[in-house]
């Protein structure tokens, strides 16, 4: 069996050191500097653990893996424009160091190219892996909306916003372990189970995400503590906080979310949190998606020491440190 | 043997009432405005017609048909963002109509079902046809990437233009008629001979396109007369002119596009046109490239009576009365 350590050197293998650039320049470069960012690269690595999982033989997998990360930086790119945001892992996004008629066509590209090598896959799974990923892309692109969406609609409900996450978030993390199954050959029921695995521990890792945005330490977080507070972010603890406030502390996030200092408004929206014990409710979420990822683990039908590997990682992604 | 007209009949057919509306609104119902709005649904229909001639089953053509047509909108949702073009069919364009956002995110929409209805393409040669497909969609994207580097970049040279329109549009014409032979097991040979007589032909109608923009008629054409003057676009007209100009031409072009008043440009440019015959030059560029492409067509492997609507096709795009 390959280890987590293994398989993310194999991974690091894959993309370090790959050359995208070709002519016209200034269509590649952007795509060279988007993929040698790095990042965590969570979707090959899970398609290469899943893969794992069957005994699969990892270099039929790898093109499909590729495909999705290539896939998950595109949308990156793309999302980056329509949000507005500057920075992508710790450096200017493509739209802020080019510009957005570049972000916007070499994204493009970048999808071509993610669609180049999954259409390099076995013939034996070809169809199957393509039909995953264009239905994943579909409702990557649907999730997106639902985002954009809330920004702008007053109330959102909880479901509405898990509905959200699911597509824009779960279901890549859900296509990359049953692609990484299809590859190995399992059967359709384990390739779904593989899926619906996926999917809860993708739920669990963004609200586990949201969560450490306001209740983190920096230094383990990576990103400044409070940034989806001073933004009006529609996160999971800002949905369940207007669920549960009651009229005066309703009132009291709406003073708090309309303050401009910083430090004054993280300061009092985290007060109404604290009191409506907010962390507590997003870990018993998390936890309740944790559990149900598990049972769908459990009944992948290969010998439990061969899943090994997928729960201590699917317990570091949902239980990260707060 | 079908006829052009049933074939045309067929793609509206096929077109005609298809409704792409699902949730997110916000998401497909710009995709239905762009795909419900006609234009010349050219592509298909060359698929449809390349099939036709090899005797193939017009059924198993029609998914990867449908999937060029898409393909070809989603890059027009994007090109008119990067272009700035607010006007596409006579109505506004999607992201003048709605917002960027929206132009971005439902034009990668699009692109996941051109890539879905390819894949729903007979197993038989749905690898052979999906790698024309990436090999064209990514060729499109550098052909944009040119045509953007070429608005600001001082002198483009002649060969550079060719092969910027031969990215940017003769490429998915040639796919086109590919991905038709293909789809009717076609040999090899025939394939890639119906790719140069595509290619070819869309080289021909480009530059036909851009003879029309400054000697058609409008009530011809469909569009104002003199737009690429008025934008100072870089057609073949307007390099050819740069390379055949002497030094007073040249100062005279000059001149006539820094003015701004419409008419006057027109007219100032037009008269060096004249003076240079560049009506001349660029048909008889035109007419090298309609026998070329004649010359594969003749390279087809089946009788001539199988070819006639082809034919007669080809001499209508590249001879499109000005």
């Amino acid at each position: 069996m390959h280890t987590t350590k293994d398989l993310q050197k194999k991974v690091s293998e894959i993309f370090d050191n790959k050359n995208y650039i070709t002519e016209p320049r200034d269509l590649y470069e952007p795509i060279q500097y988007s993929l040698s960012q790095g990042g965590k690269r969570l979707r090959p690595l899970l398609a290469l653990m899943a893969c794992s999982v069957f005994k699969g033989d990892l270099n039929k997998v790898e093109n499909p893996a590729i495909g999705l990360e290539i896939f998950h930086n595109f949308t990156l790119l793309h999302d980056d424009i329509m949000d507005q945001a500057p920075i992508r892992r710790g450096v200017p996004s493509v739209y802020k160091k080019w510009d957005t008629n570049t972000a916007i066509l070499s994204g493009d590209t970048m999808f071509v190219l993610a669609y180049d090598y999954v259409t390099n896959s076995d013939p034996s799974f070809l169809v199957e892996v393509l039909r995953v990923f264009n239905q994943t892309a579909r409702e990557v692109c649907e999730g997106q909306q639902y985002d954009m969406n809330y920004e702008t609609q007053e109330v959102v409900g909880v479901d509405d916003y898990v509905e959200m996450i699911r597509l824009k978030t779960a279901v890549l993390i859900a296509a990359a372990l049953k692609i990484g199954a299809i590859t190995a050959h399992a059967s359709a029921e384990d390739a779904q189970n593989m899926y619906d695995f996926g999917i809860n521990i993708g739920l669990a890792f963004q609200l586990r995400d949201d969560l450490l945005d306001a209740f983190g330490k920096q230094e383990v977080f990576g990103k400044p503590i409070g940034n989806d507070i001073v933004t009006n972010k529609k996160t999971y603890l800002y949905i369940m906080a207007y669920e549960l406030a009651n009229k005066e502390q309703h009132t009291a996030l709406d003073h708090a979310y309309s303050l401009n200092d910083r430090a004054e408004k993280v300061a009092g929206v985290m007060e109404i949190y604290h009191q409506l014990n907010i962390r507590e409710a997003t870990e018993k979420k998390i936890d309740e998606y944790y559990q149900k990822s598990l049972s769908y683990l459990d009944n992948v039908s290969v010998a439990h020491e061969q899943k090994s590997e997928l729960y201590s990682f699917a317990k570091g992604l949902s239980l990260r440190e707060v």
